[in-house]
């Protein structure tokens, strides 16, 4: 999809959200088991992916981890939404490629201390855009990005989640 | 891993961490770069993913998109989190599932209504556990659980994170 018509396509999309709220809410919903060891299988829509943990605590090591599918969901996400901005504001954009680094202290998850939280206590974004944009251009991207972006807002601000637990007999 | 080899990796891994705090921090990583479109493609150490948007909304989905592999991250991160406690606690769990539903209200994204948050605005869990615990053993394990899920934490609770652009002229 070029430029113009990606342009075209984000615009038709906004044009029914605006012109109908309802249409812009809508649930997304991931399935996934656990199978042997740490090892699970995630099922999105058409799309399933393995996720386990590295050997070393534990894990067969047969896909990401979901800490490290947290680093790449934000990376990408980031990515989609420099992409998504950059045709909307105008601004020249070749490509995007962002590295994320996670600080993680294992002391939290394995319960050693109650003090450590068990998931990153830092996040580090590299954003890498190859561009002719000028400064104040890019400026104006990262700010709407970091404004917009679906993952970092909720790495950033707490989501109310409610949990649900059904037990069933062996 | 039989339950009792697990128990026996979880355990020297964690004298590991206890007797050596430096050697429970580490830092994990995503690197990933934009393709044409929305398509990206991410690597985690040795695992690479397809990560896109759905066609609806201008992708070509080729893989999940990002905020839905947040979802599986947080299925999945409640499904080892439980095989690691139960196993740590010496709580039966023959199997668990998780299914995670995500609210979202894409005027957020596309800056129609900036009051609308661009993630999802609420999340329900659903976790399947097969056991033959007893009721108490099951509410034991669902608090250690939701007391050390990495990646519940991490959408509970801010991360800082840093940013650093980069810009290279096409």
């Amino acid at each position: 999809m070029s430029q113009p018509e990606l342009a075209d396509a984000l615009e038709r999309t906004a044009s029914v959200f605006r012109a109908d709220a309802h249409k812009a809410r809508v649930t997304l919903r991931s399935d996934s088991a656990l199978q042997a060891g740490f090892h699970s299988r995630a099922r999105m829509r058409g799309h399933e992916i393995s996720i386990d943990e590295p050997k070393g605590i534990g894990g067969t090591d047969l896909g990401a981890s979901p800490v490290e599918l947290v680093l790449a969901a934000l990376g990408s996400c980031q990515e989609i939404t420099y992409r998504a901005f950059a045709t909307a504001l105008g601004i020249p954009l070749v490509g995007v490629a962002v590295s994320v680094e996670g600080d993680i202290d294992f002391r939290g998850f394995f319960a050693i201390d109650e003090t450590v939280r068990p998931g990153f206590g830092a996040l580090r974004v590299t954003v890498n855009l190859t561009t002719s944009a000028s400064q104040a251009q890019v400026d104006a991207l990262v700010a709407a990005v970091n404004r917009h972006c679906p993952v970092l807002d909720m790495l950033s601000t707490p989501v109310p989640s409610h949990f649900e637990t059904r037990v069933v007999a062996p």
